[in-house]
């Protein structure tokens, strides 16, 4: 399985079934390689690609041809963005699914980014009610984040990922090398995951964030695998403890719950997931520093490492009713409280209901029109 | 938990969790026992009860108001039939679930037949990927077989149940008396079902069924009480040993793959899905017959006791290769190869590939038009 392309091989261990994240960090043979890298985990003889229409001029057509020296191959190009994360691109999979005559034997390759690939996940596990997928993630945020750890699912109208199921791939191939196609606004919303990573889990990685932000901007593509294979590694240790998010899983959810808020007021797709879960971080490290748990350099340090990665780190104006409203959609809310992941130092993150409102009040009216 | 008013307590073992089946004959006390026997079974404070426009008037008003004593509960009524088994339902599940702002906590309870069950089981399924549900099956049909077992789903406009999942209920209440208010044809193809497990599995409960069938058609609740706890237990013991269908389980579909040609074929809701499978399985015995494992005399008694169950022995005009193909879109099709449920001998069933193909087709043509 030509081994010596990876940076490293991780393993995510699940309930269903344990599988391998490959990172490769090589520059030139990307076009050649991902095929070979894939194939050894297609099970049957009949495999989809699902991409979007950025990503596809790019990677769709080398990797169909090669796959289909050895198999049957289709493909669905969907269209780019959060805004058509919905059941009518679920439906556009299904039906060439049905139209391909495809079985209970397909192989559902995910070419892209996060959306892309908690689509084809959702499709895979709601097909024939479940067949196997593989995750080829093209963005950093789906490398560091959503293509480990088996969460899939769409949007619905009222609230972000709000359908969807638990559905584990069979491998993870990241390639570095689809970072250098990746627009520099798309990579800066997939490091807000990475630095979400220090901040709840990692002080040490924080500082090394702080170090070498610059050369990832660059697309130092040694150090870009070695932040990736970082974040993977966290990622896999939690999932391998609660999958299904009893607890431990909700805190990699840190500055999600306000940035939610964000995207859904701001119609999905205007600001990019990452961004919204910067702006959020922030909000949630405000709170954090009332409940007298950061110290306000600490916040200080959080939006200075954000901004290193040119992010935003103030939401767009909200109204707190409505924020508040918006929260009382999000899965962590608990018997009717909201709960919110906090900080409870620089590394340390806690999910909370033991918070006085008033508090959050405070921190979404400085944000208010 | 009333336990005197339950004819048995079976337990469903699974992958995920061990659940139980309660079944009760008594005839009197339905209205005023349904929500005690559902509510330890509910875990939050939130309930959805889904139902169609059928059963809502029989059942609906009485379960809502005692459960709502002690939860917050909501009612999402569906348009009765197979045909509404598809995306539009599911959507408006989820509609319900996001304007009650209801979350991770709630529980749905499907009060319906098999297609109220297995829509409410795919929403519970995907719905913030995944919350609890129970099913309280009011058709003979769902009671003997789809609410046992966790198979969740829809159906493709290209395919029945072909979007679906593994969800399994956390409880199955089976209450002989809602069979009082079912029309005759839906007995009688819940009853199709019940004669499949017979010819599956054991020649003795054929024999049983030949003597106690009048009786089933004549409402006795004892003699369907005793009939559906016999295939609960057939039922629960196949899935235990094979939740996913990776083998054995895949017996319980005789009758099914030609079934669903009848069905697909004919448009969903005009034959009834058991009246499918009563033909499908006379098809199935008489390829079994040609490759020499039943007699004539074997074939003559299937139809004899659907014919007992007033059901019809005969598939509408198909053409070959119309069936042909739309068996090529069944999940049990591998590798190409078409797959078959047959009957090795009365009570004993194997599936198969090992066939000559022009059998299937001979018993194809003699219902071509």
């Amino acid at each position: 399985m030509a081994s010596s392309l990876f940076h490293d091989g991780l393993t995510v261990h699940t309930q269903s079934h344990n599988y391998p994240i490959l990172i490769t960090e090589k520059s030139s043979t990307v076009i050649s390689t991902m095929a070979a890298q894939v194939a050894p985990y297609i099970t049957g003889q009949q495999v989809l690609i699902v991409t979007n229409d950025t990503v596809a001029p790019l990677y769709l057509q080398p990797l169909q041809e090669q796959l289909a020296a050895q198999f049957t191959v289709a493909a669905c190009v969907l269209k780019d963005g959060e805004q058509y994360k919905n059941q009518a691109s679920i439906n556009q999979i299904y039906d060439v699914l049905m139209a391909q005559h495809f079985n209970r034997d397909v192989t559902l390759i995910a070419l892209g980014g996060g959306v892309v690939g908690d689509m084809t996940g959702f499709a895979a596990a709601s097909f024939m009610r479940g067949v196997n997928f593989i995750q080829i993630p093209t963005t950093l945020l789906s490398q560091v984040d959503s293509s480990v750890g088996g969460k899939t699912g769409i949007n619905h109208p009222q609230g972000k990922n709000m359908i969807g199921a638990f559905w584990q791939p069979q491998m993870v191939l990241a390639e570095m090398v689809t970072l250098q196609t990746l627009p520099a606004r798309e990579l800066s919303a997939g490091l807000a995951e990475v630095i979400k990573y220090a901040l709840i889990m990692d002080v040490d990685f924080l500082t090394w964030l702080e170090q070498n932000l610059p050369a990832m901007m660059a697309l130092d593509l040694a150090v870009l695998g070695e932040a990736v294979k970082r974040c993977c590694e966290y990622k896999a240790a939690v999932v391998a403890q609660d999958e299904r998010e009893a607890g431990l899983r909700a805190l990699l959810n840190f500055g999600h719950t306000f940035g939610h808020v964000i995207e859904t007021h701001e119609g999905y797709g205007n600001w990019l997931h990452g961004e919204a879960v910067a702006a959020g971080m922030v909000q949630a490290a405000e709170l954090s520093q009332k409940l007298g748990w950061l110290s306000v350099n600490d916040v200080a340090r959080i939006k200075r490492v954000l901004e290193l990665a040119n992010l935003p780190t103030t939401p767009p104006p909200i109204a707190v009713d409505t924020a508040l409203s918006l929260m009382g959609h999000d899965k962590k809310v608990k018997q009717g409280q909201i709960r919110l992941i906090l900080l409870k130092s620089l590394g340390q993150a806690v999910l909370t209901a033991d918070f006085d409102e008033s508090l959050l009040t405070e921190v979404l009216s400085q944000y208010a029109p």
